[in-house]
């Protein structure tokens, strides 16, 4: 297998996008028709039916976007609700995504003292051994992993993307209003900022993991909300992708999502992966058919790729 | 129900002790009776087998301490690698503990954007409602969050704990030997430290969670290992909850355990619940039968409370 940034530098190239689909069902999202249709289907149980609502409608999304988009990027948040049901449909998801040509990313924010963190890179970036035999349970082909309980702690996730060729996206400055307080205050002894810090150690925990697509498989979380702070942190991780989170429904605009790319390259070669969630859902909530559905969020994510096109290219 | 803190505080003065039994489910930690038993009952089936060993584990540790402490806490960590099977097991293990009168803390550390945590708290410290049904899936008495994403994001934590009576205990000081770093780094803006400005905002989010006890449910992780720091912080947060990680195996001492005691107070009035995990588990490992195995740890754990009552008591 090659490495997770050629991996998804391909991707990206093959689809002429750095749009990542988000993946957040939340129920009361989800269109009336297919909760219907899931609730008949389970026989009126309420939490198989909502589990069977997120499946269909992730499938929905994936169906309408496999073609047009490089990777998606399930919330797990919106599945723990769920429980073991919610595992379930998780799974069911990745799986689903992974059968479409799609790459997969674990938005789970993950982060704990080294010893746990070990637990949870196993869980999802490799398939884990049980009495000897490797089974796949919830691994995907990246992860989110939030580092500030400290970074040694963070080495287990490091090591598995290094031997499973998988990627980590590291929170280094957020989309949140609310997280410049502590991202943008400074570690013990100064005189960096906890943003700067990361964005340096994520550069270099990357070194080892570049591909011959010359992007490292050790990415930053960088929101669109902060577009003078992406532009000067790809100066720290000149080769590191960067995930970005709170294109549109937050008030990033096309304009900060593209402001953290590499100098003077096209869209699909400038180490962006640029998330859409609530965006490319708008509209299409009151869909009364899964084609309905599906066209709202082609049209959607069509011309969420042309606004960040015309926002790269030169004025 | 009465608030978390009062349930919390009830539960230590019952069993004379603020010790939290940290189930940690790790397949290597499992004696091999344990493992051999169920890899015969599930059939030879791998996954099923390390399922059916973690809950055999952690229902052996309820049955030995169950009179002993007053809470559990499992990491889920431990969990989440076996996927679906894992939260089957998760679940399981929460209503076994809840069935033997044991309260249970979740340690997620979640921490998200406001909409995700949203999620989060809903799936820990609510049976959300599916369809106009409240459904039991995973909720705990309290979970663990990390609210270094930014404090205006963990409202839905404080609201969810005030509406369902449970608890949160936010990340302040963290165990880990690279804690200092970003958590004694200094605030946007300064001068305070990244934990006190957590400390001040965990009491203020307290204020009206406070129960008969006088201790409110919003309370805070504040690592065995700076005990210097438990002390102050105990100024900052006179009448919060302290969840303490890293007695025994990560080095803190039983003296650093109770370093964040409200003064002049018995051991089950002083406002700490002290997690034990590791140290608890010396020597049960190879251990050859349940009694065997439950025995070692009954023992672990009155010599761990013997040593937290000395630790406490006036010199």
């Amino acid at each position: 297998m090659k490495k997770f940034a050629d991996r998804l530098n391909a991707a990206i190239r093959a689809k002429g996008t750095p749009i990542c689909v988000g993946l957040d069902p939340r129920l009361d999202k989800i269109p009336d028709f297919v909760k219907k249709h899931a609730l008949e289907e389970a026989g009126g149980d309420p939490l198989a039916a909502a589990a069977e609502a997120m499946i269909a409608f992730d499938r929905g999304i994936i169906d309408a976007v496999a073609d047009l988009v490089p990777v998606v990027k399930p919330q797990i948040a919106y599945y723990e609700v769920l429980g073991v049901e919610g595992m379930r449909a998780y799974q069911q998801t990745l799986s689903y995504a992974k059968s479409k040509g799609l790459l997969t990313i674990a938005d789970a924010k993950r982060g704990d003292i080294g010893s746990t963190n070990e637990a949870y890179a196993k869980a999802y970036l490799s398939e884990p051994q049980f009495f000897g035999e490797h089974i796949s349970t919830i691994h995907a082909d990246a992860i989110t992993v939030s580092p500030f309980l400290g970074l040694a702690s963070q080495a287990s996730f490091v090591e598995l993307a290094q031997q499973q060729n998988r990627g980590v996206f590291f929170l280094v400055r957020t989309s949140n209003n609310d997280s410049g307080e502590f991202q943008l205050g400074t570690i013990q002894g100064g005189p960096q900022t906890l943003t700067d810090r990361l964005a340096s150690w994520v550069h270099q925990q990357g070194a080892t993991l570049v591909g011959r697509s010359e992007l490292s498989s050790i990415g930053a979380v960088v929101g669109a909300t902060h577009p003078h702070e992406a532009h000067a942190l790809r100066a720290l991780m000149p080769n590191n992708f960067f995930l970005v989170p709170g294109y549109g429904a937050q008030g990033g605009s096309a304009e900060g999502a593209v402001a953290g790319a590499i100098p003077n390259r096209d869209i699909h070669e400038s180490g962006l992966v640029v998330n859409s969630s609530r965006g490319l859902f708008e509209g299409s909530t009151t869909a009364k058919s899964t084609s309905e559905f599906q066209s709202q969020i082609r049209d959607n994510c069509k011309r969420a790729q042309g606004e960040l096109v015309r926002a790269l290219s030169p004025k």
